[in-house]
């Protein structure tokens, strides 16, 4: 009986793929760059290739009955990778189809972070959970919806976007969707270093943040000054947990989830980003819920877990 | 067989009840003042009471086998009614279990907005809608949220708590939950009221509603002058649905509903919200999303889309 699926994360820089099991453990894998070819039908070459050359070396060609992916805004319905601002292929690519052509296996896919809340569900934090979301906080700032057990995908496919919550109508941050305010031009590297930068021209507080250029600046550059006690830089975590803290709030009055799990880079962050959250999601909180949601970060960070939804995905789809 | 249930629908005022069959026909209806009897323990009493009236009047003790409520603050898994603040007995009041001791037939439960979106699902707007939401603005604001052809309950009964989404961190609004710039203190019968009165206070623009002492202003005195051409009326209602097309947007883009609904007493206002609603939802929506979300009244408006809400919930229940 075949019992193993394909699964493959697909990132602006790096497309990871892997054979998986249904217990969600990783038999081998593969990583190679997704910038490393021109068009999108090389691309799809390249990776089909990668998968033949997996599947031989492990003696699994006759093993695995389906492929599953999570890129970024992928649609489940139509298996299309949609006006992905982070991928190099512009416009529509329908990619299930392309794929499984060249490889003659059925494909599944959805988006990165829909695939990541799958492999919550599946393998992670979120096992047993009815209720709950995730946010992945990176590049940008995704997120995946489960109610009733179900990830929500809506009408066309598009749920989930958290990262497009406009959160302060008069600001002056452009997000990458054209509009101003939006959650991921605060809470996501880019973001972070942004209200660094506003910080540090805002006030003379001494910090180690000034002997970096502004242009230079990284959100693990912060980090390591917030772990230093650096003030600026633990403000930046303070202000960034707070409009976190306030968009989560507001999403719970809507969805009521059991637990919000965040994934993500910035999630390395660990009790610098979670302390001050905790608090300003509670503080925000309507009194009905508060005391009842659980925000944790993923048990899988140091695994791929849009991966392991991917083939969550292909095993249940 | 027996094919009807009695479907109820309770208010801070009054109290609707009606035999109803599965196509949403009432069959015979009844309704009474919620706050003419003192303890809750005689509210359950006169509402036994009412019911097996209606039932020996049209011959159908023998024809009904549930009953489904609507009400204020009601849990659908708890059964209970918890805290309301419109009505005015407090704490948490056990009414499923009571009623159904004393009428001797199962009751099932949910609250009033969540019924009104059934409602529209059932027999309304919704029907063979799979994602959408309904908000109805009366004196408050209430949402029911539908995902995968579901209602969202989320993990404790509690979820499409839309009106209590903070719109305005720095506002100086009070909402009943004890937090400021909640959604419904804005959109909602008295938010109406107090944004005219702001405008009114700010401006020396003539206007009708000058003529009206600010404690005794309704929001059917602004609909009336706003029809009549009066600048500040109509400026109440732009900017009403200018923070209600604002929240509606950011909710699109958690769970991308094919429609919203709009229902409620304000919902009466017709153009006079729906025009500036449109335009403002629309700007304010992530590109991905726009001119794909039907913004529309409910069709149900003359009838009590709570009380069909109740009934299509017992039915499936």
């Amino acid at each position: 009986m075949k019992k193993y699926v394909v699964a493959i994360d697909i990132g602006g820089t790096n497309t990871e793929l892997a054979i998986v099991d249904e217990m969600g453990l990783i038999i081998d894998g593969k990583n190679f760059n997704t910038q490393s070819v021109s068009s999108f039908e090389d691309y799809i070459s390249e990776l089909s290739l990668e998968i033949s050359n997996i599947l031989i070396k492990n003696n699994m060609t006759d093993e695995v009955f389906k492929v599953g992916i999570g890129a970024p805004n992928a649609n489940f319905y139509s298996g299309c990778i949609e006006h992905a601002p982070n991928l190099k292929w512009k416009g529509v690519l329908p990619i299930s189809k392309m794929l499984s052509e060249k490889i003659n296996l059925p494909v599944v896919l959805t988006n990165d972070a829909n695939a990541a809340a799958i492999g919550e569900f599946s393998f992670g934090e979120a096992a047993n959970l009815k209720d709950f979301f995730l946010v992945t906080i990176g590049t940008g700032l995704g997120s995946g919806f489960f109610v009733n057990n179900e990830l929500v995908y809506g009408h066309d496919g598009f749920a989930g976007e958290l990262g497009h919550v406009i959160v302060d109508c008069k600001s002056d941050r452009l997000c990458g969707c054209g509009r101003y305010g939006c959650l991921e031009t605060f809470v996501s590297s880019s973001g972070v270093v942004k209200t660094a930068v506003q910080l540090l021209e805002k006030s003379e507080v001494p910090s180690l943040l000034r002997k970096i250029s502004p242009t230079e600046l990284t959100s693990l550059d912060i980090a390591t000054a917030a772990e230093a006690g650096d003030k600026i830089a633990l403000e930046v975590f303070d202000f960034t947990a707070k409009i976190l803290g306030f968009a989560l709030a507001n999403t719970v009055a809507i969805t009521s989830p059991q637990a919000i799990i965040i994934s993500g880079g910035l999630a390395k962050s660990g009790d610098l980003l979670m302390v001050p959250l905790k608090e300003h999601f509670e503080n925000f909180l309507l009194p009905l819920f508060k005391n009842k949601v659980d925000v944790k970060y993923s048990s899988l960070l140091e695994k791929n877990t849009g991966m392991l939804g991917a083939a969550a995905l292909a095993f249940n789809n």
